[in-house]
């Protein structure tokens, strides 16, 4: 028999762990814990007598669910709690009548899916941040060893001015640092409580509704915040917006590195592994797989934040269509977002540098991407000017005749004049014309490390 | 043990119909028919021995494939046809070593993937076509119904003129067979053979190509382009975005219906049923279930078509991302389209209309959602500016009275000597100011029977 | 001569602030202010003559510019900047032709676009915060003035339980206190410099690069980043997503305020203004023209972020078609959000109130909605199970007969012999039952005013 | 005075014809040229006094309008029709006082938005239908005179097999062969009036209004509906998403281009013009400005079109923000598609073609991509799969040595027992292993020719 939980690409764009923080089997046992709490925190106030906890909360196990029932009658009922409540019920007055009653008490449908959700979703910040923390790791380790190779800085997808590959890894890892900083700000205000009873005004639970909102918070430890917020949904679409930042940040490292893979470029390759982008018969390829799980994930994401950010314009009090919405996209999101992570992570960790390729592709312009560093060694002689028209003059002639841009210039006294051998080699090692790269790397390895 | 196949909330969102369309065994069973019927066309063709053909048609089918395997080595192949013809290669090596060297001969991984992809819109299409059909008969009914069932019309969420609920029905179905166009028109660009190998020339099938290519599509009963389409995606895309059509006006009808249904509204219910949208301790609460399913479909399409759209710009001959992000995305698409149809077809079905509340809503203004029909009455013996000021001061001095602006008026003896009591009751009942209603109306259903 | 600058709907939708912010001689200034800014600190820095700054400074305004020539150009040069510069540099050139050297000196294109696009977000930034203060502050007033104010909660469009109008504003409100956090936070990240040269390095301006940049961050009072962002868009998006994240917020209110100004609902109207919503032929009418301008910017917003999120993945150095997608992206964003802020705001602020629609909405289902009320109250004496049942059935008999539920129970002796008279008429009084709404609006508006 | 109508990008993004046609003078002409045409329909049809249509008309021209009266009234009446009736109404007024009463007669503002925008739909359609075609004869003319231009193929951005270049222009022309079903499908469609008045029931013309219709129509040369549409958007969403999927084909093809354009592979090179894509100081730099345009609208449409289909979520008989999101968003789309569509038609119209790369390109692998072609002629004598193991021992130790693979098979006596010199040079000719590109690119062309 053919079995397979879940969308059948789910493992090529995401990860294991994420996949499990959101399976189907999660999301009912997470709404159970919000059930089991409940119980407790209502015995701990009083409201239901403290003999009905436990039975509760011993049928709080999503093994006593079945899954067909609950997702048939959830397409009647709306949602998936009803139905839930429904089941849980029955389960417990199978053991403990009396206790049945008190299932749910207070809350409403919204209530459990809204914070059995905030509790995936701090379980999917905690992979995202270990996953951060890695990928960090990687990029900091790379930037510094390659601090120093030369590489061909490229705009308009056209060889520009020389750059370091460190000072990518730098760039890249400076965007990470204050997707960081966005994570953390986030969690202040995603990870939150919701408990409201069916109106939002705990009013079933009368003077109870604030000790036992309390309670309920400190047994699932979520922040309970100052009002509900069953259709204030910012906190749950921010987190779709970072997820997507993150992901953009994963989509262009994956964009660069494949087009540095490309047969004709050549510098990089991601690490071989068994079974993974190599073929048999064609074994110059070497398919750029975990960039293409990174590039799958940053064009899927920006729509599935669209509709996160379009669903907040939610009605009254429970809303018709914009709440439904999140239910499966948040978490294709955050599935996403924690595939490209790790994908990204695995490609950068165990990238493979062709310094030979780097350093071929530098020269491949037979000396053009350095002709601004020669115009301004010689316009200190001979004026910015001069050495402007002469350096154009001679690049033309360079690309004409298929000779190097420091051999033309070589048979040209006015220069000979001013720079000899020693010094013209020198203008044309692309080592010593990357600028401020090395400084930029260690700027941010600083910051980093401070971050730490 | 729980166990769900695909995600949590798909039946609230999609029939089970097109979730069988897509469930990951179907996909995978789509790829093996490709495969068979390509073992098939190669043997007819003479490419691959005639006695090769069999024992890798007996070896196509989904229950001999393990699925996490296949997953897991699809997260490193980068796509499912990779894996999937190794172990269906094996397969058949355990029965016919011979015909093993066969499996998948000229083909590329994206001929399988497109091509079984393609099979399963065909299914998807015969089940929108179905539930269209199905809708439009409904919608046609209705109008025909409520033809002269007067409401009051609304803009700007504010009532404005009368028209009839029949003209409603008849504006939805005019659309809808809008849709049937485009759904016959995009069947014949959509539905097409993908067979290109490696590159998409064919090459290693040599003179065979074109044999091959057209017994496989004959086999597959698709027509075979003028050219392989690898990464050309605008017909793959275009289903995506006339899904998006049809789900626009399924969320549109829900949103009026849920405006409707509003306890405030009261003219529409949707159909009861047991377990749907009631509430044991609310019983003047009838949730629109069927509605925010649609409405939900309508939040989240969109989104999802931007993501087609966006991955047609696929690089070279096979894409990386673009490709890959259409993998899931279409299902979604078809799933969320055909559970919006299913639940918009049963709610216009079974709707309840409450002549009551219709009657009373076109009421509640005391009749100043008929001045104008009063003032185009007078117009014709006072003058139209004159008619004009009257009318309006009549209905100023009834907003603030609350009288009736038949009552008002009758007090001004330039109104009933021009009009007598019975004229000016005609001139109050809605029924006489529906303008063309029903005449479109009949515009509908005529166009709609000759095309049925 | 009919002349406008910028789309015909712009005024519809934004602020003539906003408008004025990113308005095409604005930007191009922008730019200006950069490249004059960018001479200051080359000069201050030794790195061109000081006399060159201030020929440069002085034709750095946008009247200098011929904006035909300007656009038309871009068009051919693929950005603003590269004719800008060349238009300026010709300026000065006509007064200093020394001068005129050092125009643009070590800068790139998409240091000045992008620094100039920092400078009008800062702007925006300010635009925005002012009117997120006024508009909390708007909040605030209606949260404290409507804190007792009764009213029925409503979901799934369906009324539910008593709620107040107060926590809908205090809900607001607690939703932009997480706004204000957002707008501070992302400014602390999204408002710095771009300078780095044609690759990203500086390297042209060899050791002086550190100092001028410095002295380049001062004159424009940006922070100076750690390193270069041509490629790192996450700034920019981040600021995308929390302008859509307002709107989304500004949408709910919307969403809201206008479903309960219906005609059937009519429990608010926004502020009457000349020209603004009403209808000479339909006094009835209050169209909501705010809320439409809301509600606009909502359903337009989210595709723009989506399209600013999949802009991210850019390539190498310097994009191809990623950067050039931001350019009206964002300015859109900033406006419809602004428009939708000061739409809101303007609506909130003046809001009508009308308690007798508000007071006759509670009362329309007869009492059902407080049928929970009485229930916990029975409970107490009968136990829940009895009450329940008890409660249920009135309910069902009060829908049958048209009788309001209190009427109902009074025939019932084991309620009276319960409950007397006033105990009952306080049961059914809503201003009973709304639970904690009160202490939510107290905690809301405590929090708000520690934060302002 | 620095003055630019529109967007300061929108030259860079667009034609000036789509500029012009959705210019806002534009816009204002076509809803004063429905409102002149409604004039003449309405003496026609004798509803008001044939004396009255030629003051109307006459005062009908956008000449007449205070464009900043304008705007900043339709801020406050929520659309533009409402001022704009007001402007002409004082204007025909202030020529011929009787005729002013009869300006704007029994429609609706958005019967004027509406017809309006249809109108300048259709001039956008022809713009775009002259651009198709212009694309598709330069595309066809590319496609025949490289039709058997040998290039590699590539998957995953890596090299894989020999194409043609022609084959590819062939691909891009088969896929605006349907754009051009798709616009003339659309159009039948799409260009329709919209005549319906205040609630779509044309109930204030009487018996008058299907001859007033009829009338309008023709006198607009539009199709006459079956019913009014004023929310149901499908028709207006259908043009969103053609242009949708045009605007992917052409990010496809300018991405594919701009990859060959990269210095490392150099095949292609836009047309040179004077101040495009050029750089002084980098003499090798050829930008791919056009490309980029091209990129540009395929980045941001999509999330416009999402745009558009959530807009079709619309209340009742006229919407609270669904309607109004599509007025600057269709005209953004059909601006982005235009210019795209220029652009990569000019790029293909001038495409510079370096053979010299395109054959050093196929032969950098040393081989390598022609080993399948080696291996299947080897097959026919030493069996498949000893032929299979033979070549791809070869291809490892080619890689290992870097020398060709022709060198390594020759030294094989297995290999040179089998083929002599003469047969392995052809083999190793990608001019020989391009299956079916030829017959590919004839059969699109002939196509091509049948449907001009």
């Amino acid at each position: 028999m053919f079995a397979y939980q879940g969308r059948l690409n789910d493992r090529l764009t995401s990860t294991d762990a994420m996949l499990d923080v959101f399976a189907p089997s999660a999301t009912v046992q997470r709404m159970l814990d919000v059930e089991a709490a409940l119980a407790r925190a209502l015995a701990k106030a009083g409201v239901i007598p403290a003999s009905a906890a436990a039975p509760i909360e011993a049928a709080c196990h999503v093994d006593r669910i079945d899954a067909d029932k609950l997702t048939a009658a959830a397409a009647r009922a709306g949602n998936l709690a009803i139905p839930l409540v429904r089941q849980l019920t029955a389960c417990v007055a199978s053991q403990a009548p009396e206790a049945a009653k008190y299932v749910h008490w207070g809350a409403t449908s919204q209530d459990i899916i809204d914070s059995g959700m905030v509790l995936q979703l701090r379980d999917a910040l905690d992979r995202i941040d270990l996953g951060v923390a890695a990928l960090c790791d990687a990029l900091a380790t790379q930037a510094a060893k390659h601090r120093d190779t030369p590489m061909i800085g490229r705009t308009w997808l056209q060889q520009a001015l020389p750059i370091t590959l460190g000072l990518k890894f730098a760039q890249w890892l400076d965007a990470f640092e204050r997707h960081k900083e966005r994570l953390a700000q986030l969690r202040m205000r995603a990870i939150a409580l919701q408990f409201g009873g069916a109106a939002g005004t705990l009013a079933s639970l009368g003077d109870a509704a604030q000790p036992v909102a309390q309670a309920l918070a400190k047994e699932l430890a979520l922040p309970l915040p100052s009002v509900p917020w069953h259709t204030q949904r910012d906190r749950i679409a921010e987190a779709a917006t970072v997820f997507g930042l993150l992901t953009g940040t994963l989509g262009k490292i994956a964009r660069d590195v494949s087009l540095q893979m490309q047969t004709e470029v050549g510098e990089l390759a991601e690490p071989s592994a068994a079974g993974k982008g190599g073929s048999s018969t064609m074994p110059h390829k070497r398919n750029p797989v975990g960039c293409a799980a990174a590039l799958t994930a940053a064009a899927r994401v920006p729509g599935l934040v669209a509709t996160m950010l379009g669903a907040m314009v939610q009605e009254h009090e429970r809303a018709l269509g914009g709440w439904q919405a999140e239910w499966e996209t948040l978490p294709d999101i955050a599935r996403l977002c924690s595939g490209a992570l790790a994908n990204v992570t695995d490609m950068v960790s165990g990238l493979e540098v062709d310094t030979t390729r780097l350093t071929a592709n530098l020269q491949m312009t037979r000396g053009l991407v350095l002709a601004e560093a020669v115009m301004l060694a010689l316009g200190t002689s001979l004026g910015r000017m001069r050495a402007h028209e002469l350096v154009e003059h001679a690049s033309h002639k360079a690309v004409q005749s298929g000779r190097t841009l420091r051999d033309v210039l070589c048979d040209n006294p006015d220069v000979t004049g001013v720079l000899d051998e020693r010094q013209l080699n020198a203008l044309f090692d692309p080592a010593n014309y990357s600028g401020q790269a090395r400084q930029f790397v260690d700027a941010v390895l600083e910051r980093y490390r401070a971050h730490r």
